[in-house]
């Protein structure tokens, strides 16, 4: 852990902000409108914004009669100066109660689960829910404490994956793995030294839970794993990141859901 | 592509700064002193920073008669607010020459290159920089235009893994990839659509191209290819980052490469 000055600094650039209510970005508002889950109350288009992306965007905000304002581009540099041209004002998203979570991705032939322990950097969440999307998994479960929670940021690093998987936050990490447990899952911790992921052969229902980098697993939450699985890779770094950990291990699952 | 107003402006805020000379947050000093490659000027550490890390860091450098200084830690926070504390002042990285890095390659077993075509955020540079570490590929090339160099946000994403590859730039990315073949390389690249990477039987020496996410490969760049390959993924959203699609790439070729 960094000292304390630096760990507070830390936590106050990456305070929540409310789950509010603009999403920007070409793919971000596109993934927003396709999904359809969310109340979209207008969109906003830079005034110069051209190209194939904002002509669907266009399209699909008219078919489904949402307002379309032409704005300055300035107006969308307020928001981010990753914007893009294009920002939507929606309802605020929802999580999901960790009950339904679970109820929900019974439904899947083979229940995949991803739990984030500690992901603090909102562009880690977002590319994290981007590969759960990517490789079919059932749900996200996030901490409430000490860990990134679903922003404008991580919707925009998830390219608008965001709106395709249910997301629930918990007060209690481990008390939510004792009910996944009641429930039939099995727990699989990515740790350096478990297990090799491809030799592991993971069953089904299964949550897997990925660490923060640099520190690995809390050690309560360990101790409540059945597996614990690690990536071969060279000894010269200590460790991929926890997106690209999560690519990996979500990719090899996927083989073996079908 | 993003309308002009927004490109210029995405360009000019990563406009490549000088190759510079100061290496910050602890696993990239950490790194940078064990790799002994450049050359160590002094070490600043804010004097409130403690942890095991820092003790390591003290250590290696007293060990290498390396200078250390204790500075207020507003003076680090002027590099970066991810500082963590500590900062390295060292020689500027060195490019290698791309036949240097083919032939030094080719005392591999299995040579593994990669070429990134136009990744244009250091964030994700020096993630799958990380990437090609962990996974032991044996070199990085990338173009010198329309893409990001390696300056210190890439050195800090990849935790300081660029500490331990040689990374090669050059002008003219399809000159490179007939350099390559002439020595005897195959060229992959990454594309929807493509071959599935578990399937597909690559051979070696082998050179993967990553493009831009978003963009896909250039289309000379991928009428130049003798394999393009693709990772198999829901149809929910587009694509993987790239940086998580390196990392599924690199792995799956690093279980063909023992």
């Amino acid at each position: 852990m960094a000292h304390k000055k630096f760990s507070r600094q830390y936590h106050k650039n990456r305070e929540e902000r409310p789950l509010d209510n603009i999403i920007y970005g070409r793919n971000s508002v596109l993934e927003l409108l396709k999904a359809g889950k969310r109340t979209v109350n207008k969109i906003l288009i830079a005034q110069t914004a051209r190209g194939a992306a904002i002509t669907e965007i266009i399209n699909t905000a008219k078919s489904k009669n949402i307002a379309i304002h032409n704005v300055p581009p300035e107006k969308l540099d307020r928001y981010s100066e990753n914007s893009q041209g294009i920002a939507a004002e929606v309802s605020p998203m929802e999580y999901v109660e960790i009950e339904e979570l679970i109820s929900k991705s019974k439904q899947s032939k083979n229940p995949l689960l991803v739990l984030l322990d500690g992901i603090e950097d909102p562009h880690n969440l977002g590319a994290i829910i981007r590969n759960c999307v990517a490789f079919g998994a059932d749900g996200v479960i996030i901490p409430k404490w000490r860990a990134a929670g679903v922003n404008e940021t991580v919707s925009k690093a998830s390219a608008g994956a965001i709106e395709h998987i249910p997301v629930s936050k918990v007060t209690n990490t481990n008390q939510a793995l004792d009910l996944l447990k009641e429930n039939g899952f099995w727990i699989a911790g990515a740790e350096n030294g478990g297990q090799i992921l491809e030799e592991a052969n993971l069953p089904f229902p299964l949550a897997i839970i990925i660490g923060s980098e640099g520190f690995g697993l809390h050690r309560l939450i360990k101790e409540n794993c059945d597996f614990l699985i690690s990536i071969p890779q060279t000894n010269t770094i200590s460790s991929l990141n926890a997106s690209c950990a999560s690519a990996v291990i979500l990719y090899e699952l996927s083989k073996k859901r079908i």
